[in-house]
């Protein structure tokens, strides 16, 4: 079927092709009546704008859209490697979107299908806290990937691919105790976080009290708000903060990679060695850990495998198959250099 | 002034409005002489179509694009953070866009900025070697951050913002000289590279000569093609080779700090360490290497002074003020504690 233009529009409510125009812009100089019409007539008879060549084009856009909040994080720079090779494997193209801390990752992705006419969207880091009206509203397939998802929306209504945060970072804690650490120092998110940095805190409380070991708050450090959060500047800052208070522990369990290696360096510059005197675990399983200097024990979370489950998810989603839209990846713990065994 | 519409175009012209719509899509049935009239009318009027609300606001976009090669490179991650920060500053907002190997930025550029009525572009590292002819396709001002600009075009065709590759990379292999290194090995970027890469190999060699050292071609090692450049992983591989081939080299000089840090764990696995056995050299100054063990030793690249400068020379050229188009700014030899003064 030919598609209508706009001077059929017209032509249907009866009225010139400017009025139909002012009617599409919102212009204020416009019958209210004639407008609603109007608008009427382009829903029913589905009429599609085509102003330039550039928008026939968009029809078949074939875009996904990848929104990341924490464009400076190693981990999503591995994670958006792998879904640009996945979605040119599948001849889509592929859209980059920075969310700053600020904005609403929902109504980013509202306005940014309307402009590209998105295929689908994966929704990258962060924290996502919307309600199930809010994530009705996203018009295109979705994904939420690597994110903490905090409040009551029904599954139903969204995809996710993540790891069992609590789980593996119990995992971790597990471990270190077993390896006869039973000062555990944790340096976790802060008091805000409704994220990922909770769900680590929780798995690190829940495996002293299994192991019986009295959690001891004052070893329980955040990381500090005016610092940028999960860097290794941070860890660096609060490790030292820690050595200096001359409160006893045996480990530090950074809840990620960078700060854990913020961690080791602030150790080394107070004359002390890792793990000989102080161990150092991680979380995330980052390159960088497996080339510092010691090689960071750490929890593995397998990029590849969830970018790529992330990209599958969205498109059944798109193609309308049935989707396993819930995936849980597990971690795997990596016994680097940098934690001792005590026993 | 009133902006025209579809219908005064059509009036101009003396066709329906249909014709006009025709033309402006490409469409095939359109008598060729009269397409060519539409078109000149569109452009004498300016005419801007106005198909929906959305358009409206774009008019007044106020939006500056990053267009970046190599999204994982946390050298890039920085300047993005301080780009956003500056560009919020001036209330205008931020657009991300990856572009991959194959892609070529400027056509990405022209049709980012039709879509999104960009203010301004900043293309963020790779290397250039577009005609001048390509450069005056690019409808807004623009500034070319940290890019190896290879080609003819005249310096009036662009801004740009960057360290003397060739001065800092000739810093670094003196201060290794003066710090009794005769024997520099280098891991340089492969022989195609055509950027920063080959400026930086060009110091390294003019450095010998003035100290009159003989370009040894058997530890110049360039990265390997079939691994991620400028990574940890290249860097590993290429170090762990070259111990093993029993050459002669007394240092390492990576010109980046991710490959150094792969340098430097080859080393370590080798069963050597650095600075005792081998010294170690970066370029770039990432917090990374601040933060690693040994700490390097590295040319430090002011990022944030060179993404602020890159945002004050794209603003003053979109409001047309006088700017200092190119601007090259001074690394810092940082004395890390990755190289032995043998002397």
């Amino acid at each position: 079927m030919e598609s209508i233009t706009i001077k059929d529009v017209a032509r249907l409510c009866g009225v010139g092709v400017s009025t139909v125009s002012r009617a599409m812009n919102n212009h204020p100089d416009i019958n209210q009546e004639t407008k609603e019409k109007i608008m009427q007539v382009i829903r029913d008879y589905n009429y599609v704008p085509n102003n330039s060549a550039r928008n026939l084009k968009r029809t078949d856009a074939r875009t996904i859209a990848v929104l990341i909040k924490g464009i400076t994080n190693p981990f999503f720079s591995r994670m958006i490697k792998v879904f640009e090779e996945e979605i040119q494997k599948k001849k889509y193209s592929f859209v980059l979107q920075h969310v700053d801390n600020k904005q609403d990752e929902v109504d980013v992705a509202i306005e940014l299908e309307k402009e590209k006419r998105l295929n689908g969207i994966v929704f990258l880091g962060g924290f996502f806290s919307h309600s199930e009206e809010k994530l009705k509203q996203i018009p295109v397939p979705f994904v939420l990937s690597t994110i903490g998802l905090v409040g009551t929306a029904d599954k139903d209504e969204y995809a996710s691919v993540s790891v069992d945060d609590v789980k593996e970072s119990y995992k971790m804690t597990d471990y270190l105790i077993k390896s006869g650490h039973k000062r555990i120092a944790i340096i976790c998110a802060d008091n805000d976080d409704e994220s990922i940095g909770k769900l680590r805190l929780e798995g690190y409380k829940m495996a002293l009290h299994d192991n019986g070991i009295e959690l001891d708050e004052s070893i329980v450090c955040p990381m500090k708000e005016e610092l940028d959060g999960y860097s290794m500047e941070n860890g660096y800052a609060v490790t030292k903060e820690l050595l200096e208070s001359g409160k006893e522990f045996t480990v530090i369990y950074a809840i990620s990679d960078s700060v854990a290696i913020g961690a080791c360096r602030a150790i080394v510059d107070a004359g002390k060695k890792v793990p000989q005197d102080y161990s150092v675990a991680g979380f995330d399983g980052l390159d960088l850990g497996t080339y510092y200097n010691p090689s960071l024990t750490t929890i593995r979370q397998p990029v590849k495998e969830m970018a790529e489950a992330t990209i599958k998810i969205l498109f059944d989603l798109i193609k309308k198959k049935p989707a396993e839209n819930h995936r849980i990846f597990e971690g795997e713990l990596i016994q680097g250099e940098s934690v001792r065994k005590l026993n």
